[in-house]
């Protein structure tokens, strides 16, 4: 790895839940706010946080589905931002946002479902393009 | 790191459930497809992809499971191969299979009840010794 | 990355299931004694895994809860040790043990909540600045 360019993380973002959108986003932020090349890969459930009008109306997951308000509520009250907030925050810092073409493909989305945060769709050949020169790679 | 070496990935598979079975298997196959090496380590209920006759009897998680037929109809028609086509045509360009030796202990399986893509039974310190030297490392 | 400093690996633990707490410590473990620098993470519902008396009370996920017992035996009798002595064991072997700090905010824990392995409560930063020069990331 040459050592004169930024370092690079490259998350995949799989599931479309509160406790697992919030941490890519976080981790997002973090770091092109510390100079940081970051993208995020959304995939299978993740693709439901890049659909237009879906990032603020996730849930908590299995029975702590009932929780969802109190859990927001929380976390308001502790500053934390809206994952739409978030997402637009980030992009305005250069996060790149990608869908995985496999998925819209199985599961019939159309490009104008998606945020227009959203820079492309790719294959996994192109994600694994950006993953294999990063330095931080994770699958939440 | 060595710069004429292939690039390495290593993906620890945690989980048995369609949704989560689907992105390593995908995953590892672009990478032997791109020149990388690539290695998969079955754990927990991952164990279950690997063992004789199970993988395309896996279910969507949770309340889901249910819509699992629906969601495997859909990945046919969008020309997606069968979790067991995946195995073996990503074994066949190279991608190494390895079992959890310690789930392998818990559970009481059997070296024959697993499928003959698995390469070893491996503990977590060999698949240490091969992830410290990967350029994508990921938990699935 | 420098030739002349051990391997490193970060890993983040989100989830408080028994199937999901055993592999990071585990992990850990197996790194610090063949020479890693190890650093867990706590975030979400991982926190559970390090707040006094918790480790060993953990569950399975979902339907798989009513196993837990089970589980739990099937582990002891394959000689794997508790969570809490896994806990203690890696830290001892050296096993950095970090708080999520916008965890402990939004739920409300106070420090004297956790057990006293925790080294430190951090921010996504602290922990990003680890992680981009570690060998092994994974996010569980």
């Amino acid at each position: 790895m040459a050592e004169d360019r930024p370092k690079r993380m490259a998350i995949v973002v799989s599931k479309n839940t509160v406790d697992m959108a919030y941490p890519p986003l976080i981790l997002a932020s973090a770091g092109v706010a510390m100079g940081m090349e970051v993208a995020l890969f959304f995939t299978f459930w993740g693709m439901d946080i890049i659909k237009k009008g879906k990032a603020d109306k996730l849930k908590l997951p299995g029975m702590m589905r009932l929780f969802t308000g109190m859990m927001k509520g929380k976390m308001k009250k502790a500053g934390m931002a809206q994952l739409s907030e978030l997402i637009k925050n980030s992009k305005e810092l250069g996060v790149k946002f990608y869908a995985c073409g496999a998925t819209i493909d199985v599961m019939g989305i159309k490009k104008e479902d998606l945020i227009p945060e959203v820079d492309d769709i790719l294959g996994a050949a192109s994600f694994l393009e950006f993953a294999q020169d990063a330095d931080i790679t994770l699958f939440i």
